[in-house]
């Protein structure tokens, strides 16, 4: 055996990389005392054990409910999750739900995490050598779904209230001049409380950008899509809510809403959901009847369960308190250890702070000062893995993540301590 | 808006078709008193409820067994049920799991559902224009993933204990002569209780054709490998089992096997597994990291219990008896209602049989029978959708599958009457 030497593997199989988040993980497995800030796990001591299972009793105590929990459902979801998330999020965009609102259950898909849900959009939309607009820097799991699908990406920049439309007008032209408007398929914008940044995108700009969309739309030949991945909004604990782009009047067949019950209630329970305009709303479902045809019912009877209980409310108003107390704890720890030349700003939702150090000092993955933070124990997402492959800029090398959302209060306090050391150090050398 | 006529779908978004089975599921949620024996669900009555209850609770009771299941956990799925997964199967094939062993936990997967492990196999494997031999009929949500991704289908005639050896020869030597070796990646087996003919491929057949796959694959330039989709094993009720092609000596770097807990637990509760050699493995859990970073924690945890605690076991033994008594129900109903001109065999596990029409009685979808049955209110799944689109053979069109899984005894009894009169009167006509 193995006598072959050429592999089988596909295209798509060959290219897909290793992410660079799983070597992150390894590097905090084989260490025992380190602490990471670098983890986009949630807050392990809040997680909703006792909800969840007052929740499961009730659908498992009648053996009507019970049996409709653990038989198949159908690839779009269970009807009365759909109903329910439809209106939550209508409420939360000032519209009323219905079937001629952008808030139709009729066009929303329950899928397994919202991870899913961008997945079955990207096969739906792209192929090999097309191109995603996206934010410089951004979610780098969609970078990575992109990669692994031949799909190239182009940042944007970011400003504190997200897009820099100048920038996105910039790009745009840059690639009418080229030809290449007809590759473009998607802006793709995580619009609340950004990850990696924090940033959350004012309703103006998404306003805009569609608006500035259209008007390639001619050039490109077809429409363009405004993804905005919306998995932090809920996740908001200072600050109002901004409306998303499906409130934007006349653009709703041009927004895909991807959003996320596992993030605000339990991770280990994955559910997610899109909502998006024909032909794309059946492209994906017919996609994702090929990959699982539909998200456990077990599943998605527990979301159904806990929203219309008020149990998922309760325990979102307990996660926001929490989440604003580890916030002030990193927030403070920042104040007191980090040196005065890193800039960052207090973010009002998520699980990130976002911290810029002076120019010129590296904190890539092959850094010394990454290196520095390792031996010290403490690990980070260096943010240069959050920048698209994009020829026409370089990456910056000098931001770091940090994650507020996994580690309890006492590991923020020492691991930003430990970094406040090795920064100031590195800055001394 | 919708000024642009051209579409921005991918060339995978325009070519996924809408499965053929969704038409029959509309058909059926059209008409009040239709009876389905088409659909793959599984019986309702005997749905673990209290059994599940039970599981979640003692995993909910603690807040660190709580916890866990309801935190993020890694890709490549939960460790104990890895292990769990391994040990068991490991048993029904006669061998030791372990690290060496075919069975060993390192390249076993946990996926959402073992659809999924079928999609993320395509993906890792095939491109457009690559080669499937399947079985002739086959599983057509397999076929719907083949189209899906522009794979092309070979059939290969199924006997009654499996491939008919000598037109898989037959196959492979025609695709040798058309130099079309190269684009073939994988034989994909539905091993036992075959979905849609009940047939069970023997040991002695699978080890065969691991040879002969070995044979061309020098011609191919690439490793061809044997994909054993094992979704209905552990629904048996009668004979005894057969190792899995895993347990053949020196091929296991050869196959992929793909199983399940949703059928024989609970469909609710999607939890399958897949064990892949290398590379494939890596690819696969790689690609399953950009769609959903691994299966709902929650749902594995579930699983694990369950096992662990014999629930799993005694539910297995209880749904077993169930399915013998249905298969039962409706072989006496075939007895006395069909004419005996209708070739059927009585299935030894799953949830299927299949029935012969004489030659020249067609029942596709566009059939009179077909509408004479709708207008009698039962439904079959015409034996045509199980047949892949390959130019070399016609498809024959006068089989059906029906199912005794999900429909209660008295609609098995009433249902295969209807049909039966059906049969009669199109037979006299």
């Amino acid at each position: 055996m193995g006598s072959n030497s050429k592999t089988a593997l596909s295209a798509l199989g060959r290219r897909t990389g290793e992410p660079p988040i799983s070597w992150l993980m390894q590097a905090a497995l084989a260490r025992d005392n380190l602490i990471s800030l670098a983890a986009g796990f949630t807050d392990t001591e809040t997680l909703p054990v006792a909800e969840t299972r007052a929740a499961l009793n009730e659908l498992l105590r009648s053996s009507r409910s019970g049996r409709a929990a653990l038989q198949y459902g159908s690839t779009i979801g269970d009807p009365q999750l759909r109903q329910l998330t439809a209106q939550r999020f209508a409420r939360l965009d000032g519209l009323r739900p219905g079937p001629r609102s952008p808030w139709s259950p009729e066009r929303l898909l329950i899928t397994h995490g919202s991870q899913q849900l961008l997945y079955l959009l990207t096969e739906a939309l792209c192929d090999p050598g097309d191109i995603a607009l996206v934010e410089d820097p951004t979610y780098f799991v969609f970078l990575g779904i992109l990669q692994s699908r031949g799909v190239q990406a182009r940042g944007v920049r970011l400003e504190n209230d997200g897009l820099d439309l100048a920038h996105l007008r910039a790009v745009l032209e840059a690639l009418r001049r080229r030809k290449q408007l007809p590759r473009v398929k998607l802006l793709y914008l995580v619009s609340y409380f950004q990850n990696p940044t924090g940033v959350t995108t004012a309703f103006a700009k998404k306003r805009a950008a569609l608006a500035l969309l259209r008007e390639f739309e001619r050039d490109a030949g077809h429409p363009i899509y405004l993804v905005e991945d919306a998995a932090y909004r809920e996740l908001r604990f200072a600050g109002g809510d901004e409306p998303s782009a499906l409130a934007v009047r006349g653009f709703a067949r041009r927004v895909v809403y991807a959003g996320t019950y596992s993030k605000p209630f339990a991770t280990g329970v994955r559910v997610g959901f899109g909502v998006l305009p024909e032909p794309l709303f059946s492209a994906v479902v017919r996609i994702k009847g090929n990959h699982d045809f539909g998200t456990s019912n077990l599943l998605q009877h527990l979301m159904a369960r806990a929203l219309a209980s008020g149990r998922y409310d309760r325990h979102l108003a307990l996660l926001r308190r929490r989440y604003a107390h580890k916030a002030r704890v990193m927030q403070q720890a920042l104040e007191k250890h980090f040196p005065r030349q890193v800039r960052w700003r207090a973010p009002h939702g998520g699980l990130y702070f976002w911290a810029r150090l002076p120019r010129g000092l590296k904190c890539g993955l092959d850094s010394a000062l990454f290196k520095a933070a390792l031996e010290r124990e403490v690990l980070y997402v260096p943010g240069a893995l959050c920048y698209a492959d994009d020829p026409t800029r370089r990456k910056p090398d000098n931001e770091m993540r940090l994650s507020f959302g996994h580690a309890p209060e006492r590991e923020l306090r020492e691991g930003i301590r430990r970094l406040g050391e090795v920064l100031r150090d590195q800055l001394a050398g």
